[in-house]
């Protein structure tokens, strides 16, 4: 691997639940013996990863009921944020971080919006073998962990999030009125590219499922930092979605064959 | 989206085979407007591609039967290495050259050696909804392309390029006995995490279509270079599975329902 500019100006920000993932703690004491600054966010600060790092905050989780204002995208949105602004005087850290009080209502507010929403999901999806997931931007990374994380990993359900710009160099051959994708829309500049995707999907698709982030209530955010809220509740959002379907496919989102169970 | 590094010191090299893309022919008049020197590799020389560039070399084609050394991936590596020559005097330029000279000869000698086994793969695999790929570092491009222009726009099949070093990350979960995976094996860095994850594989899984670059014959390449052939050579035998899956499919590799047909 190329770290030829990893030194002691790079910060290095990681992530481990308890504290405990080994090639996490080998990259952690890889960073700090190059000189870089470690910060590692975990629930577990006396465990490993904390240990081989030099600052480690803790973050809540309580089985997903934590104040969402002491959780792990909190506070590394708070992180990131304080690095922009010692770096290049963001002034978006404060309204980020009030942004961030209001979380939890906000999430609140989006779970009661989508409750129906999520468990019709359930009802009607709980048979597929196949679900794409399709984003761009900002909410990339939620398709794919949602992909990866909840439906292959979690509900043994095929998947493939397609990067809606990436869509029409061949993905788009195998839309269907069968194939189930569910389709991310964002707030950032990106947007149009997702747009474009599920105007094609409307025409040739049937089993589309939309979540748009103009829909979410993002009172006490400001219009400046919204677009960084908006991943965090489709996130929130998409985990109730999750559920349902494990309800709904009596496949609870704890199952799992490998993970943990075996050594790999 | 953020471009402010482009500019008089930027070099923008972009790829349309018949020079009418019209998102490649924008990004080429986008980035000569600030500055960048735009080199277009092309079939079509005259086409709006090529006029709205600085350079635009001229590929061969010929349905896959041209000469290796006159396609696109040589005239990139070639580029590339000349680029690299005179920003950093690498010395890998000149090897880089002869050996794309010899790749002909090699993509023939791997295509004999794979023959029997991309008959079989079509015969066994025809039937298939869903073939995964998986790789990692300069392989990942080839599984990348296999699974969203081979699998899914020319076969339609569901697919996912599954990247080695998050296979662990969720992926591995989806992994049983009755489900396909290519695993490609490279000569790069990167190779322990395609190995980790191909031996994981072979404990669970059953249906593996395994090609390791370490059985290519490189003869004719330089020790130094051989890592940069590795996915050459791969791409080529893939596209021989990709032939020998479509005849046994009785889908045609040209077959499309969108793509050139229906407006996006």
């Amino acid at each position: 691997m190329d770290h030829s500019k990893l030194g002691s100006n790079s910060l290095v920000i990681l992530c481990s639940h308890t504290s405990t993932t080994a090639e996490t703690v080998e990259a952690a004491k890889f960073a700090r013996e190059k000189g870089a600054l470690t910060i590692s966010l975990t629930n577990e600060e006396g465990a490993p990863l904390a240990q081989a790092s030099d600052v480690y905050p803790k973050y809540e989780w309580n089985e997903g009921k934590a104040h969402a204002f002491t959780t792990n995208y909190s506070i590394l949105y708070q992180l990131v944020f304080g690095v922009l602004k010692v770096v290049e005087n963001n002034e978006n850290a404060i309204l980020v971080e009030s942004g961030l009080e209001q979380l939890q209502n906000i999430y609140e507010k989006a779970a009661s919006q989508y409750h129906h929403k999520a468990v019709e999901f359930g009802q009607q999806y709980g048979n597929e073998k196949i679900i794409y997931t399709m984003a761009s931007g900002a909410n990339y990374g939620v398709a794919y962990s949602f992909a990866i994380c909840i439906l292959m990993e979690l509900q043994w359900i095929h998947s493939h999030a397609i990067h809606a710009g990436k869509y029409f160099h061949g993905p788009f051959e195998i839309d269907d009125e069968e194939t189930p994708f569910i389709i991310l829309l964002g707030l950032d500049e990106t947007r149009p590219l997702e747009e474009r995707a599920l105007s094609f999907s409307k025409r040739y698709g049937k089993r589309l499922i939309v979540i748009d982030e103009k829909d979410f209530d993002f009172t006490g955010v400001a219009d400046e930092v919204k677009g960084y809220f908006g991943p965090l509740v489709l996130n929130y959002v998409l985990r109730k979605y999750a559920e349902q379907l494990a309800e709904s496919r009596n496949h609870p989102l704890t199952t799992r064959r490998y993970m943990w169970k075996v050594e790999y």
